[in-house]
C-alpha cells in the first residue's frame, strides 16, 4: 500500500526544510520597508514578487503553470481523465501592509506541499489536482472583496475595476493590467472558472484569533465563511464649537462616534451570550486633522464598519440593530450620519460532506482537529457561493494575523498539510 | 454734568459706523485663503495684520503706543496722575484657523470705544486709561495657553518658547522674534505689568455658547475664568489585530477611547444636574492614519482632553474621577493610556467688587445683563491670577466662537461697550 496513512506522513514530513526555505525566501523578499511585517501589495511590487517565487518553485515540481485574464495563477498536476472535475487547492499572495507572512501564502504553498506528497508517492491521480494563487484578496488596499477569486469566477462586481489604491491612488484596472492581467476581459465577466469543473476546493489558512492555542489543537475544520456588510465611509455630522459651549448646546460628533462604538460592543456581547457568533469592527475611526484641535468641540468624525456573522438571518437583524441605533444617536445627540456606500458579501458554509472527510482524514493521520467558526472573510466565500464544494483548514496561530508577529509554527502548518494530503489522496482515486 | 449715563450713551453709540467699519476692514483683510472665516494665526501674518489696524485706529485717537518686549501692544490715554495704579481694558487678536472676526477682537475694539467716549465727553481721566491687545490667546497655534498675557506678567511656564507652531513646526522664540519682540527678555522673564501698578482690568469677549441668545440679554456679568487641566496627545495602545478575532481576545482602542469618552460624557452629566458647572473636550480623537484599516481591529488610538471647571476642590475631584476612568478601562480592557505631558491652569474668579460696580454701570445706563459662568478660558485669567482685580463682560452671540458663524449684532456690541464707558467715567474720577 503506497499510500497508507504513515507513508502520506513521511511524504509530507520530508518536505520541511523545503518549505521553511520557501516560507524564509517569500519573506526576505517582501519585509516592509519601514515596519517588521512583510507587505506584498496587492497588484503591486509585494505580490508580483510572491509570485515568482511561488511560479519557480512549482517549476522544479514539473507541475502546468497557466495565468488567468485577472493574473491568477494555476499550477495543475494532470490527471488521467483530464476531462473530469479537478480537484482545488490554494489561498492568496498578497498581504496587508506591514502584515505577516503567512496569512494567504500558507494555503497556496499547502496545495504544493500536498501535490509533491501525491508526486514522491507514485500517485497518478484520477483527475487534474490545481493548486491555485488567488490575486488580491486583502481588501484595504482596494477596498473591494475578494477581487481575484470574483474575477476568476466573472462575478467581479460592476465598477470595481474603477476603485483606486489606497496608497498609490491608481485605479484596479490599471493595477492589474501592469500585472500582465487582460482589464477588458475582467470587465466583460470572462470566467476562468465554472463550479461544474471543479470537484472540491479547499484552503488551508493560518487562524486569525488564538482559538486553536486556547483548545490546544493544531488544525480546525472550518464551519463556513461569514456573510458581512460593510460601511466604509460612514461620515458623522455634529457641529464644531467653542470649547467654551455648554453640554446641552453641543452636537458633539466625538461622543455620537463613541455612543455608536459601544453600542454595537453591547449587541456583541449580547450576541456572544447567546451562543451567535458574529464580529463588528470600527477599524478607521477619526476627526479631520484638517480642522481638529485641543480647544474646540469636533464638528465631524469619519469612521469604517464592517460587521459579519454566519447567518442570513442573522445579519439582517444586525443590520436592522445598527440603522435603530444610528437614528437614536441622531435623535439624542442632534447629529446626522451619512453612511455612505455600503457593501455586503453572503455567508458561505462549507459543505458538510467536504467537512466530514476532511474530519475522517485528520483521524486517520492522527493529527487532532475541531469544527471552528472563524469570523474573517476568504476565498473560500466565492468558491461556496458559485455552488464549489469547499471546506478550510486552520492552523493554529498565537498572535492574530494582519500584523508582523502571526505565529504559525511549521510542525502546525505540516500538520494542516498532512490533513490536506490524506483527504488528497484518497479524493484523486476516482 | 457732562458725562450723565444718557451723554456716554449717546458718545458711545455715536460710534457706530466707525465701529462697524473697523469691524469690515479687519474681517476684509484676514479672510482664510481656503474657508469662509477669517484667520489671524498667532505671532504670524494673521495677527500681525490685526496690529497694523488697531494701531493705526490708535494713531487717530492720540493715544500713546508702546509695545512690550513680548509685542503686545498698549494703548494709553494719559491721566492727570500718571504714578497711580492705571485703569486696562483690552483683549487679545489672533483668532483659531478659520474662526470668526470677533472673538479676541472686540474686546480691543471696545476699549478703544470707551477711550474714545471719554475723549468726546471731555473727561480728563484722574490716571492712566490703557487698552492692550494682548498677543497669542488662541491655544490651538503652539498649544501654550495666554502667552502674551503671561509674557507680559512675566510668568510664561519654562520651555514655552520651545513650542512649535502646529503648521509652520517652528518655535514660538523664532515667531516672536518675527514680530519684534525680545525673546531673551521673555525667557528671563522679565514683565512689563505688575498688579501693584493696575487699579482693574475689564475683558469684553462675545459669549461662546448662546446663553444670552436663551435668556434675551445682550451682556452677561462674568463670575470668573474657570481653571483647567489638560492632556493634548493622550495614546491609548491596545492591540492591533485581524478582523477575525473573536471579541474576548480583542483590545480594542477604539472601544476603550469610546468607553472613556462616553465616561466622561456621563461625569459631566452628573455634574450639570448637582448644578456644579464644568466643561470636557475631547477636540482630538484619532486611529493612525499609516495603520488603520476597513479590517484591522485598531490597536492605537490618539486623543486630547481638556477639563475645565470654576472651583479648585472639584477640578481635582475632576481628575480623580479621570484617572478612575482610565485605570478602570485598563483593567477592563487590556489597553494602557500614556497620558503624555499634562498642563493646568488655576482657576480666577472675577472682583465682587468690581463685578457689583459693573452691574450698578449697566443698570445705571439701562442695559439688562445676567452673571454668568462662561466655561471658556481668557487673558483675564492671567490677570485675576497676578492679584489684579479683574472681570469680564460678555456679548451676545448665537453661534458660538471658534467659527465663521460667529454671529454678535453691533448693537449689542454698542451695548456692552456703554456698560464699560459707564464704570469707566466714574472708575476715572479718582
Amino acid at each position: 500500500m503506497p499510500h497508507s496513512s504513515a507513508n502520506i506522513r513521511r511524504a509530507v514530513l520530508a518536505q520541511e526544510t523545503e518549505v521553511r526555505a520557501l516560507f524564509d525566501e517569500l519573506r526576505a523578499g517582501s519585509l516592509d520597508a519601514v515596519g517588521p511585517g512583510v507587505t506584498r501589495d496587492t497588484f503591486g511590487a509585494g505580490e508580483q514578487f510572491g509570485y515568482r517565487v511561488i511560479e519557480a518553485h512549482a517549476n522544479t515540481m514539473g507541475l502546468e503553470q497557466r495565468y488567468d485574464h485577472a493574473a491568477n495563477l494555476f499550477m495543475t498536476l494532470p490527471g488521467r481523465d483530464r476531462s473530469q472535475p479537478r480537484i482545488m487547492m490554494g489561498s492568496h499572495i498578497d498581504s496587508v501592509g506591514n502584515g505577516g507572512n503567512f496569512d494567504g501564502a500558507a494555503g497556496v504553498i499547502a496545495g504544493l506541499v500536498a501535490t509533491r506528497a501525491l508526486q514522491s508517492l507514485g500517485i497518478a491521480p484520477a483527475r487534474d489536482v490545481t493548486t491555485m494563487a488567488i490575486r488580491a484578496e486583502e481588501s484595504v488596499w482596494f477596498e473591494v472583496s475578494y477581487i481575484g477569486s470574483r474575477s476568476a469566477f466573472g462575478v467581479l462586481p460592476d465598477g470595481s475595476l474603477d476603485a483606486r489604491r489606497r496608497d498609490t491612488g491608481r485605479t484596479l484596472a490599471d493595477h492589474m493590467a501592469d500585472c500582465g492581467a487582460d482589464v477588458d476581459a475582467v470587465r466583460r465577466g470572462d470566467a476562468s472558472l465554472s463550479a461544474k469543473d471543479i470537484a472540491a476546493w479547499v484552503e488551508v489558512h493560518i487562524e486569525q484569533a488564538p482559538q486553536l492555542v486556547e483548545a490546544g489543537r493544531p488544525v480546525a475544520i472550518g464551519t463556513g465563511v461569514p456573510g458581512n456588510f460593510r460601511f466604509p465611509e460612514i461620515v458623522i455630522h455634529g457641529a464644531w464649537a467653542h470649547v467654551g459651549l455648554p453640554r446641552r448646546f453641543r452636537h458633539d460628533a466625538v461622543l455620537a462616534a463613541s455612543d455608536f462604538a459601544l453600542a454595537l460592543d453591547d449587541v456583541w456581547k449580547r450576541a456572544d451570550a447567546a451562543r451567535r457568533p458574529m464580529a463588528f469592527t470600527i477599524g478607521r475611526f477619526f476627526t479631520d486633522a484638517q480642522e481638529h484641535a485641543l480647544t474646540k468641540v469636533p464638528g465631524q468624525l469619519t469612521l469604517s464598519l464592517d460587521v459579519r456573522a454566519y447567518d442570513k438571518a442573522h445579519l439582517a437583524d444586525l443590520e436592522a440593530e445598527v440603522m435603530a441605533i444610528v437614528k437614536r444617536i441622531e435623535t439624542e445627540r442632534g447629529v446626522r450620519f451619512d453612511l455612505g456606500k455600503r457593501a455586503a458579501a453572503d455567508v458561505a458554509p462549507s459543505n458538510p460532506d467536504l467537512m466530514r472527510a476532511l474530519t475522517e482524514a485528520a483521524s486517520a493521520i492522527g493529527v487532532p482537529t475541531m469544527p471552528l467558526a472563524s469570523p474573517a472573510s476568504h476565498d473560500t466565500a466565492t468558491f461556496t457561493v458559485a455552488g464549489v464544494p469547499s471546506c478550510m483548514l486552520f492552523v493554529r496561530n498565537e498572535n492574530g494575523s494582519h500584523n508582523p508577529y502571526e505565529a504559525m509554527d511549521v510542525p502546525d502548518f505540516l500538520d494542516a498539510a498532512s490533513v490536506l494530503t490524506q483527504w488528497l489522496a484518497g479524493a484523486v482515486q476516482s
